[in-house]
């Protein structure tokens, strides 16, 4: 029997049963995984760590890319680091006032992986016409365009696994640069690794990062079954996040609808003010931020 | 190294490192097993499947108790199915409002272990004179009281794990037996095993037998980190049970202040109505309750 | 990180770590996999078990071929029945006696997968002019042949696995036929399951069978690392195959240089009269055998 | 499920169940567990490291004890370094020439946990007269005594798991030592690791310092079915220790009958002669020791 064991903190670790192996490869840039899972189909995973699954990463991916696009009252230009699945920008181009979306991903041939072993995740998003993908440095790319985005959405993996390049990525200098590419009242959003009592760094290190780049900062969690955890992101702009529960209810969530057929289809209206609900025992892991 | 493997589902399993065994004993009804974990503090294991964690047991405990007590105007008497370790009663005696709190555990030997080796899951519930803690048999003790019970608690094994006795506990002629001690307007909380695409079927069961006795009932869910998974609870009850996201978080969860100091300590107010924002893939999962 | 995992017995497992993918596939008659692994190398499992690792798999070859080979004063013709790494066929081809080797496999995709991830198995067999390679039903070949051999070599998955076919080739039926295609002399030698207190029903139900169609059999165990275990191989044959340890050490085990270079190369004439030295507790687990 | 995971070497692990826990605890000197196992029975576990298991410790201890005790011509007096369990004791006592065995262990309160929980190992030797069992660090011991020994059984904690204490065990300092206490052509022994081309080094470090201190070593190996792997040992002696495999069977093996009733009782005459068949492969493992 072969198993797919990532561990999830100093302790413990899950176990994937790995009922056939898809593919698997190296970049350049890192190492990928697919395999067929009996529990969650196929899995992704890169460089030891499962990046998404099948039968729920649209829940992974949803989560990632709605609230920040809710939040907005209308964007249309939408920037989206990494998500070489493809799943994230599948989501992002669901909204409809959505104009344009570019992607960029460093890694051109892990992209290529998944348009041929998972094309579920894109789902035709790379045919869509108003997604324009880029395979180069994201570094880069914030240095030369001349675009400014209404959202950007930080689809990288996991802060804690950051080597080189991706340290770059969530450091203070790079969202300095991210800032002069937004348009007013932009919002950024970005996935922010786990949120458990043994396992939280990562994402207080993205908050911190964000924290200092923006005015306004907001953590949300979403529990994906194939991650056996709480999955963090972080929302950040200059403009305003509140918001209590009943408001995101009422205001924020009801967007959805109007926005597209099939935006938050795996969430629905309550699972997406969820996201928001976060307990008490998260809101005390996010206070232990300054000690970091 | 050594390591307590519990099955997730047919495919999948989390891995808890034990740093140290505490305690392991045979009961004549169950094998029970207290361990240091560094990601959770001591964890009980009851026949091979985690019961609870020192770190989280609250969030558990929170999510199994509160909901049936803050829904009801002003439960005065309550009584727990199971509950061995004590620290369901520690949550419903903090509940001002709680005169009597009966707790049945047929396994004496148990409870007595936890008192010894966990203490800080009951937390002085035991010492606390509105508690009555009896030794026996639940059937028996509905057969023969004289109480009627505004809240029932079940904190029973996962039913998924049931054999004789325990079947009992979720047959519909037992429900019939509990309906007969319930007071007007009374609600019956359950935990009601975990909520993945995966695993659900414990959940379901539990469903179909509340909802052939009672007229309402709900389902609702709790990330647990030590559970590495959404954990399901079902209320049930003959008054209604519903409310949206907006009205819980309006209504129901500002009543935890005026119950008691430390009523939603871990959960807190939003994390109590995140309990109801059950996402659109989970509401999917508890309509497939028909085809069980 | 991903993880072979295979049973040894009723209660344990060894655990490889796969440090790479290097080949999946599944055949009409079987699933199988390389990988490599830091310990063993190159290693190739069939249906969830390990067959042979690069490192020692000449050690699991020697063993299997050479006593056969070595107790037999002149062999000339030899059947392999299965042995689709190649690895069977390099060992006997080492013996400069041998004119003729007959190698009969099923699974043609499977030992064109050997040769093109494995080649250091066969290392050159394959294009030994002496070489026969068929990919036919060995029943089949059996039935069909006029050659009579001295040696006949069983190299096939462990019997404990068999279903329908396999069963086949450890039937009386079988070692009827098989004993219709053998010279005078002839020596059968086949793999046959570990030797463990825990796991020896496969190395008993091998030595049933040829017991009951042959005049003497003879147990021998190799211990090979990468196996975690000390495999059991059998010799059966109408002519005896006495021999006290010194008399192996004396008299077999110095035929090795004589019959070609690399003969025991991994062994060495010790190691091969070892195989010989059953402890007790083996000779004590091989009197079980009639009350299989 | 409870598992006790043990690394085999850098890539590789062996998993057992632990059915039940017997008995765990800490010592000044180590941590134990004893624990219930389908395969082996009762194991017993230092500091995450399988000692030994019921049902093949004879194995472990024959293994240890009679090479050196039948190398001897009439051994009186043996030394134990360590020896907790009691089985090495037990094994030296059953040759009837032993007059005097005394066991030097630092750590009372293990040697007590293994009397009261395990039974069997010691099997009465801790009540034989012949028996001195002492408390105290075996450093101490050599200093002071003025006892002159046949034999010396070295039967501590792997060399790679030493620190402090252990280290010097093992050392040149800790020999030359040892050296005073020895009569005239007495032969020291020492379990010395596992044998496995992925994990030596304890081994090699073991012939190393023995050979610095005495004129003649010799390895040899046992497959100990609970421990996955071919088991290492060391003879050391001022007098010879030659012998081919002809002359052990003939000479060596045959004096076991003549000591006592039960020597080799696990091993048999043949199996201790297969403990010198060492293969080709493991005699070029010993050659790597210049290297190390």
């Amino acid at each position: 029997m072969v198993e797919f064991r990532q561990q999830s903190d100093a302790a413990d670790a899950v176990v994937y049963r790995v009922d056939r192996i898809v593919a698997e490869g190296k970049t350049p840039y890192q190492n990928y995984l697919f395999f067929e899972n009996e529990a969650h189909g196929l899995c992704i995973a890169i460089d030891g760590d499962i990046q998404s699954c099948q039968k729920d990463e649209a829940l992974y991916h949803e989560a990632l890319v709605h609230p920040a696009l809710l939040w907005h009252p209308e964007p249309e230009k939408v920037l989206i680091m990494g998500g070489g699945e493809g799943a994230t920008a599948r989501e992002v181009l669901r909204h409809d006032c959505v104009k344009k979306c570019v992607m960029v991903d460093i890694d051109g041939e892990f992209v290529e992986a998944c348009r041929r072993h998972a094309p579920t995740w894109s789902d035709g998003a790379f045919e869509d016409e108003r997604l324009e993908l880029l395979t180069m440095d994201i570094n880069a790319y914030i240095r030369e365009t001349d675009e400014r985005f209404d959202v950007v959405i930080g689809d990288l993996v996991d802060v804690a696994d950051w080597e080189g390049f991706l340290a770059t990525l969530y450091s203070d200098t790079f969202y300095d640069a991210l800032k002069k590419i937004l348009a007013p009242g932009a919002i950024v959003a970005t996935q922010a690794g786990m949120l458990s009592p043994a396992n939280h760094t990562s994402h207080l290190h993205v908050r911190r990062g964000l924290s200092a780049a923006f005015g306004h900062i907001r953590s949300y969690g979403a529990y994906v079954p194939s991650f056996y955890s709480l999955w963090g992101y972080v929302l950040a702009s200059d403009a305003p996040l509140e918001g209590d529960l009943a408001a995101i209810a009422q205001t924020v969530a009801p967007r959805a609808s109007r926005r597209g057929e099939r935006v938050l289809e795996k969430l629905g209206a309550e699972g997406f003010t969820g996201l928001f609900a976060l307990p008490a025992w998260v809101e005390s892991l996010l206070r232990e931020e300054r000690d970091v």
